[in-house]
């Protein structure tokens, strides 16, 4: 019963034009693949310029957008409004992605068997990348490049808020890709933003190669539930910085008040602090201090040395803020900040401030996550700021890809084997 | 209300028991990705000696399950049977994953930012394999071996019909592992062996790190459906051998008849022959002599040629027969060979017969599956000729891993980064 009532809900929607855009975007991926790399970077170039050529468009279309947009916090608003500075950008971060190293046809490793075989791995694109993301419109951007670049197509499936923009958007970019002779039907827009649509849009068995689903934990449920394409999960930070008992307190402070106030609504925004009970004490009231009005959440020994923090209660360690909070723990050792990770981490990123090398080694051998960092901020784990030019979501699985995604975690890895009229006997 | 019915069968099988021996094998994984390599070698060193010393007890369970199996073809029951040669076989693959490189650790790639940061890409385990298999008792032995060796727990899910080999043979291996002072719970059997078993098997999100189900249709529509966990798929392999009209017809009429008839019943043999109509007039008479009593099944032109071949049917594309049929189309050009594969190839191995070097590098750039061969027998796409030692399987899909799947497809990889109280600016 309740798959046909599911089966309608699809139905009412229309799933058929959503599929053709798949599909379109299928049919055009060979010819992308055969494309030598300069034509994709060429495409991307492009790109770029029309997105400048398109600015007015563009900001008359997103302040439709915003003007329309309904319910929104402020941040949303903020993520969804686009300016001069920010379509600059969009062109640069697309410029930055046309400039990394061609990954397509790159050999990754290579043997001569002893019977005379001579195998390669070599990269190939994925084929067709969907991508169902929220208010950002500069997403849109990021991942049709990225997808070009590791010569993917994309279907782009954006909110509802951001469609006038993302129809701009989107526009500007197949015009470049058309510039160069490749099929503008590489870069497709699915213009049903309903949850019916989505649902249609992650069954596309066999039409889209992988899925990127950039969203809250209604979008990321839905997935593990519907989803029958694969999947790479864009999932929540639940990140962690962990000031051993022989870390230098000035890097620590930085490295904390960084992890968590540079931009609280981050992925990769520290969430909780932990701290070894041999420098508690001088630690955490310079801190408090430090971190202003950034609210505190602390365990009991916490709150002896910071009366200011608030009660932490067990689902404190769980939370993902996404604002100017944080959960402080002290600890009596090492061990116990990693088995409070182990326990708690959302496998995105956790950080050690520590000068002791056995500490940092310890750390990094035994906390599993897309990325662990010593002695450093939790918000470099970015596509960007680690060199990928941009990136289409940070993976928090663990197959396939982990961690900030660029265009090399856009394609897959096929065996070309050469032989002589070998025979297995 | 489907749902909760099926909540109910979930339910009548003992779900905890199944959900037990994966929570063990989780608790117990971190001892072993912690542990060095040399002593996850020797853990498997001492495995295969078990599995020698438990020869009688192995036979003597395998007895019992072949003369409890009801209506197993005489294939099925083949690869049910163990023997002396089937026992060594088994402890001499343990030894050659024990052999091989080890991968935990490996830096697949790294790199120093502007800024001073280092990054490193590290290859890890993925945590927790299960793997759900059909008769064959040397998958235990290999799958084993190969999770181990990789730093993973693994979770067994075999056919009842191997239920008492399976015990014996994981007996053996957890013996070999606690004999190094690692924990038996490393390797587990579920002994429920029921379809719901399966269902709640992979439904153990959160416990279960990768599933890889090796078995039939049926088996991999449950999991498309059913599967909360990631999931790699080992597919359907209906592979294609192209003789190009500048084929040197004598390797062309041996490796077709090694890819159909060397082991008609596994997924790397041949099920298409697609030749090129400037050689099919001189090659397929002499091919069809060649293979004997091999049925086959052809297009007008083939029939024409090839008295005794019967037509082919659009379902005849389609069909990875698994057995000596061999289905046999005349083409006009390359383009059209690749056409035809590109529409009905499962993307297992897919090989091309030339000498003509624009040929070959025409049909590898553009031929999109998991192994693309150039005069060599499909036969090769398989992790011991390949040179990994074993196989937990050969992904189908593109994502995470294509082939055969050695060690190095049971990792993942973390970034590591190291600074010197780095924060973003």
């Amino acid at each position: 019963m309740i798959q046909s009532v599911e089966q309608a809900q699809v139905d009412r929607v229309d799933a058929r034009a959503i599929e053709a855009v798949a599909v379109a975007a299928r049919a055009a991926q060979p010819q992308l693949a055969a494309a030598p790399g300069e034509q994709r970077r060429a495409a991307l170039l492009a790109a770029a310029r029309e997105l400048r050529a398109s600015r007015a468009a563009i900001l008359e279309a997103n302040e439709r957008d915003v003007a329309d947009a309904v319910d929104l916090t402020s941040a949303q608003r903020d993520r969804l409004r686009l300016d001069d500075a920010r379509i600059e950008q969009m062109a640069q971060g697309v410029e930055a992605v046309a400039a990394q190293p061609d990954v397509v046809g790159r050999v990754v490793d290579g043997w001569t068997l002893p019977n005379g075989l001579r195998v390669r791995r070599v990269r190939v694109p994925l084929g067709v990348v969907g991508v169902i993301y929220e208010n950002r419109p500069n997403v849109t951007a990021d991942a049709a490049a990225l997808a070009l670049a590791s010569g993917n197509a994309i279907v782009l499936r954006g909110s509802s808020q951001a469609l006038a923009s993302n129809r701009v958007i989107r526009g500007a970019i197949a015009r470049g890709v058309a510039s160069v002779g490749l099929p503008e039907a590489l870069v497709g827009l699915v213009e049903d933003t309903s949850r019916e649509g989505a649902r249609a849009f992650m069954r596309l068995e066999g039409i889209i190669d992988v899925l990127v689903p950039r969203g809250g934990p209604g979008l990321l449920r839905a997935v593990r539930d519907e989803a029958r394409v694969p999947v790479i999960i864009d999932g929540d930070g639940n990140c962690h910085v962990y000031v051993d008992r022989a870390a230098d307190l000035a890097k620590a402070a930085a490295i904390v008040e960084n992890a968590k106030l540079q931009r609280p609504g981050v992925c990769n925004a520290a969430e909780t602090l932990l701290v070894h009970a041999a420098v508690a004490d001088e630690f955490l009231p310079q801190l408090a201090e430090r971190l202003g009005s950034c609210e505190l959440r602390g365990d009991e020994r916490t709150r002896a040395l910071v009366p200011r923090a608030l009660p932490a209660t067990a689902a404190d360690w769980e939370t993902e803020y996404l604002a100017p909070i944080l959960a402080v723990r002290v600890v009596d050792t090492l061990e116990d900040a990693i088995a409070h990770i182990r326990r708690y981490s959302s496998g995105h990123s956790e950080a050690i401030v520590t000068e002791d090398l056995a500490a940092a080694t310890r750390f990094t051998g035994e906390v599993d996550a897309a990325a662990v960092l010593v002695n450093a901020s939790t918000r470099f784990v970015d596509g960007g700021q680690l060199g990928f030019g941009a990136e289409i979501g940070i993976s928090t699985q663990k197959l396939h890809w982990r961690g900030p995604m660029g265009t090399e975690a856009l394609t897959s890895v096929k065996l070309v084997i050469w032989g002589d009229g070998h025979v297995r006997t």
